[in-house]
């Protein structure tokens, strides 16, 4: 039987490149996203609690969905900060601690952090919560119970990306090269790792 | 002049060592506590404002308040994941908000994140914010308006704490030594920096 992950972000560059790369591995994907179906939004932890009662038997989830928007730290309020940490950072917390309880045995999960090479104004809120997720994949792998996995995969800049963006791609990395990261993190039996594309 | 400083949670263990210190290297030192005066409680931002209003002419603040409890993640509500993350993490991000604002020209702030020398179990929430905490003083310093400064102190175990624990004290670092690193901290030119005592 093929084995089944879930890829949440799936319809973008990066997560359409993921489950592409699964799929070309022989895995069943389900591919989740904002606007599709299963519909997942991080922000909405309800939306994490339907997929797992409407998808059975996974074997691991990938998530690609994440981002933290870049404002300079003065201009944010108390409730900003919050709301800036609240997909990628408690979103994708929620995530893994709902997989550890759904997954099959041996299952892994796989968030996204991310790696900023030069600095960018406005990324206090990003670094902490890349930063932060690394912290939490080496120590929360230890608590993984049945065998499951959960490691970080922290890419920096994708080509594409760039180059939709009408800059110079050279400084990015191709979504393929980045997504056969979240492959290895799939296939392999590494635990509490954060990979760097 | 003498420059003062304002220590929160002067009253611990770690928090008087520091107060300590400022005060001998002749910093006029504002001891502030969660049940003394000025009040400060890292959870009630509230009195991060009061303080800020209360007290002028600031040239630096010393974090050393803040702590998040060990509580293995399945045993965690998403609500209980926020709170966690409440004091340590939000309130030193405020904090640090607040007094880019208040401080005088060239003061500095200097919070608190945390090492984990050897894995404790149920830290993965620690280890976390520890771990934000750092990647948000690297890239935040690069905002700072007015040259001020911020930086990060990541003490493991306090000597003096595994002591009253009734654990062997050896694998901990005395207060006073560890009190040094958040001195050089304030009177050093460092920016920006992770001090792990």
């Amino acid at each position: 039987m093929r084995k089944k992950i879930i890829v949440i972000g799936a319809t973008g560059t990066l997560g359409s490149a993921v489950a592409s790369e699964l799929e070309a591995a022989d895995y069943e994907v389900v591919r989740a996203s904002r606007k599709g179906s299963p519909r997942v939004e991080l922000e909405d932890l309800s939306t994490l609690d339907a997929l797992f009662a409407a998808v059975s038997a996974v074997d691991g989830v990938v998530c690609v969905a994440a981002s933290v928007g870049l404002s300079p730290l003065e201009s944010l309020s108390d409730t900003d900060v919050v709301l800036a940490m609240k997909g990628k950072l408690f979103g994708q917390v929620a995530l893994l601690q709902r997989a550890a309880k759904h997954l099959r045995d041996g299952g892994s999960i796989t968030l996204t952090g991310g790696t900023f090479k030069s600095y960018i104004p406005g990324s206090s809120l990003g670094a902490l919560v890349n930063a932060g997720l690394e912290g939490f994949i080496r120590s929360v792998a230890r608590e993984m119970p049945r065998g499951i996995r959960a490691n970080l995969v922290s890419p920096g800049w994708i080509r594409e990306t760039l180059l939709a963006m009408g800059q110079d791609g050279s400084e990015g990395t191709p979504a393929s090269e980045v997504a056969r990261a979240y492959l290895e993190a799939v296939t392999g039996k590494m635990q509490g790792q954060v990979l760097i594309p």
